[in-house]
């Protein structure tokens, strides 16, 4: 007996999409354009000028919502983060469906303000909750689908980045694993940082903005971390990727959270240098930081690859990052003057005992 | 403190919905058209000639699948209940997303039988799974998010029936019903009651035809039962009904079903006469039939109304059966010559303790 556990959550995807129908090579009217597991959303040809854009996402109690978290926040969140999947499509959110799983016992308020929440963060990118479901649940879930229109034309993908792009991100990444080591360790958090956490922002307006712009080649959010969507991106697209440390932006309350944290350094000996407690501490910090926003889930920022050409006129339309350049095959940091791989790893639900 | 189980489910839709934005007067293009709680489906205009339908719909196992069921099957219901609300606003379906709580010690043979019954269900119905999302969860939950284009022009909703019509439904109630009785005591279920029950048909084909004979004035599931969805078609169209209990087409094997269960006669004096076994035991089995075909959940059949000048162009298009008169006001049915109220009970995921 085989158990879903000794899988990975990405292999785990792949065994369901290897068991459906192979998506329509055609693109023809209401047949999917872009197939499941492939990008963030699915795509439809729903006639006219317009593909349909779709995403899905459960999320539950125990695994999702911080405990501190207030139901709004849920709420807020919930919505969120399916809309950073229809922001990484470049398209404009026309819905949201949600079903609620609610456990009996749930005081009626909790779930108003929950529900006020989800409102709010649709409403405040353009949207509304359009339907759903309630059903009776042991544990709180909320599953979000959402909707969203995108001109062909302009329709961002993950497959598309080429050797010679540049890299960037939006926004500032880190913050979710700097809130979230804090909140496991019951340290104060920045409160900014823990706004950030809780209620993320979907890059919704930049999403659109650079899709409009003419100058991405590829694109997708990074919600399970940097390093895995750098992966996802470049077997999307068939390319590699060189990223530099020092550019990657960081949240200026990340590095004072890292620095905050108990620290205990075993061993002042690092190579063959004796060091003193600051330059080791300072390398611990280091590490942390470049562990939080490389390798930690929960920063809703996009991650995209522009035609060099291209900085100026995209510069216009959104504020972002260059951390990088597209390259043929790799997929590689350089931090203080050496270069490691990035590795495939981050946010996972499944595969505790690989 | 006041806990969502004082609630009955539509109480809390309601609740709900009403915390929400108000829809849209004007149907402009991506604002949804029909707003939440109001119908089957969501509707949006998304530009061109067709509308956009969108439902969700949660199920998990000890609410929705009951022990016996296969995985094969469970996926399949989990797919049918969606593409039923689509049928009942008589629109095509173009995608289904599934959004998967597994627990991590489930087998891995036992998700791809699930998957497997999911895509067959929706290929059967000229669709297809084209996203999705797997989480870590304690109980085995399938969210199924359908997406179906309608033209304009035919969209079916739950508004519009007008005193005069016929009442109709596809197929035959009580299956549902019966069989889950049956389970419940442990005897024999009829194998075409079980795989009804089990495999739900969702009405896609009736669905589309009904909307494109221009004959329809309103339609929904009755998946939640007859009783509850007259009452919810009544509210939304403003009318009554009354319904024929003898006209009420019933599966030949649910009658049986209802004789072999284990009737216990307490009183043979009903009324001011004394009555044989045989006239006490058919009245048992009458009340038994009229339960299930009433006032149980689980039969995913379509239930509208007709112009009274179109049957014969509907009857061309569809098999259904006409079971009363909308009327303008209150909801009843003729059982035996007596006219009694259909009482607004059901299927209801929550309020036992109302």
């Amino acid at each position: 007996m085989t158990i879903i556990n000794k899988f990975r959550e990405r292999d785990i995807i792949s065994l369901i999409t290897g068991l459906l129908e192979p998506e329509s090579k055609t693109g023809s009217v209401c047949r999917p354009v872009v197939g499941p597991g492939n990008d963030d959303c699915a795509v439809i040809n729903v006639g006219g000028s317009g593909l349909l854009v779709a995403t899905t996402d459960m999320l539950h109690r125990k695994a999702d919502f911080p405990s501190g978290m207030t139901p709004y926040q849920m709420g807020w969140m919930s919505i969120a983060v399916n809309l950073s999947d229809i922001a990484a499509m470049g398209a404009r959110p026309v819905g949201i469906m949600t079903a609620l799983g609610l456990p009996p016992g749930l005081e009626v308020d909790l779930v108003k303000e929950l529900v006020t929440g989800m409102s709010a963060c649709a409403r405040r990118y353009g949207t509304q909750i359009i339907g759903g479901d309630v059903d009776r649940h042991d544990e709180l879930t909320i599953v979000g689908s959402a909707l969203g229109m995108v001109d062909a034309g302009q329709l961002a993908m993950r497959k598309g980045a080429k050797p010679g792009d540049m890299v960037c991100v939006t926004g500032e990444l880190g913050t979710a694993g700097a809130a979230l080591e804090a909140l496991q360790q019951g340290r104060e958090v920045d409160p900014e940082v823990l706004e950030k956490f809780y209620m993320p922002v979907p890059r919704i307006v930049e999403g659109m903005a650079l899709a409009g712009s003419g100058c991405l080649t590829s694109m997708m959010d990074i919600s399970d971390g940097l390093a895995l969507s750098l992966h996802d991106l470049a077997a999307a697209s068939g390319v590699g990727f060189h990223i530099r440390a020092s550019d990657i932006p960081v949240h200026r309350s990340v590095r004072d959270m890292a620095t905050i944290g108990d620290i205990v350094v075993d061993d002042k000996v690092v190579g063959d240098m004796v060091v003193d407690d600051k330059v080791v501490e300072d390398m611990v910090v280091d590490d942390k930081v470049f562990e939080w926003s490389l390798y930690t889930g929960g920063d809703f920022e996009l991650l995209f690859t522009l035609n060099t050409d291209c900085l100026e006129n995209a510069g216009k339309v959104a504020r972002f990052t260059v951390i990088g350049e597209v390259t043929a095959s790799g997929i590689t940091i350089e931090r203080e003057g050496h270069i490691e791989d990035v590795e495939p790893r981050g946010f996972q639900q499944f595969g505790d005992k690989v």
